[in-house]
């Protein structure tokens, strides 16, 4: 309908096919939501998706570069993030991952989103998935 | 207050009551957030939550039915989701999931909402449990 | 940019120092993000952040006015709160974590908030996480 809010999927050429009929982005009024992300490297044709490396920095790195890839894609940046939903599978790798992210972090302008992070089970070789939610405008 | 945003809780006469104090589904303004649903079959008076069959496909599709009943009570409906979040209890179940998932919105006209899927634990029985935000306009 | 969204940062003085680059709580436009919070008492100068007590009741205690002191500091109170997502480490809390909810939101006279409970991993001592998300106005 004519009236509707328009509702667009964010699909980076960088980023693998999802696995399913999701998008891996998508943005509806001023709200822009990202799919979560691993840390696959950017897609190559007749590849199978594939992790930037075995470590939790390189894998944290690359899916954070994933998920601003996703804001940007969608008029976005981190500066409208209000929400990072961080998935680990291992509570050791709690001060690890915060230093990545300080460090990734250190040139964030405005207030920092609000962060959860909680100890779930991911696909073998998966260390850490991420996804965000952004308010544009 | 008179000049609040209306909040509005969604519980359909088919869904089981909450076993606390949440809405199965509340919308305030453009928002409309669905609770975490799981398969279970439409509520009989007197009978405890029952569970639509022990398998994947069978509480997947009871889970996605209970998520869509919500939205249409809250006049929304699947094309105005912007993020399903699922929750999966077994890595094994990923192809199979996506594939029910697939089916189940092979007749989506929109972008698809955004995706995040982890591994956690439920209540014995329950195989999946999925909640969805959507904005609606 | 003067004509972007103010985004704003909520530091409750009572909570402990966020252990990375995230802010307990931001608002943007009428969305309020709480981060997830856990059971810590109120922070005191010099010391290492201390959970209320070891058991259920007191973590779920805590980490609820933790939740609140944030969407007060936003503005907004749990009668905006439109999502609590919780995060349980035992399936066995269930029945008792949904007493001490219900008891805690007695006076709520909106609708409550949506809610999703799955089972995930803590940091050791930990119980209970819970993050929300409130639309202001």
């Amino acid at each position: 309908m004519s009236d509707r809010l328009p509702k667009t999927a964010i699909t980076p050429a960088t980023h693998t096919v999802p696995p399913a009929r999701f998008s891996h982005g998508v943005r509806k009024g001023n709200i822009l939501q990202v799919a979560g992300q691993v840390g696959f490297l950017p897609a190559a044709a007749g590849q199978a998706p594939t992790p930037a490396g075995p470590t939790l920095r390189e894998q944290t790195l690359q899916t954070l570069a994933n998920v601003e890839t996703i804001l940007q894609e969608g008029g976005a940046s981190w500066e409208d993030a209000v929400m990072v939903r961080v998935y680990l599978t291992d509570t050791a790798h709690f001060a690890e991952f915060n230093a990545i992210y300080d460090e990734y972090f250190a040139g964030l302008e405005e207030a920092p989103a609000a962060r959860t992070t909680v100890y779930v089970g991911l696909p073998a070789g998966l260390l850490v998935e991420i996804d965000a939610l952004a308010v544009l405008g």
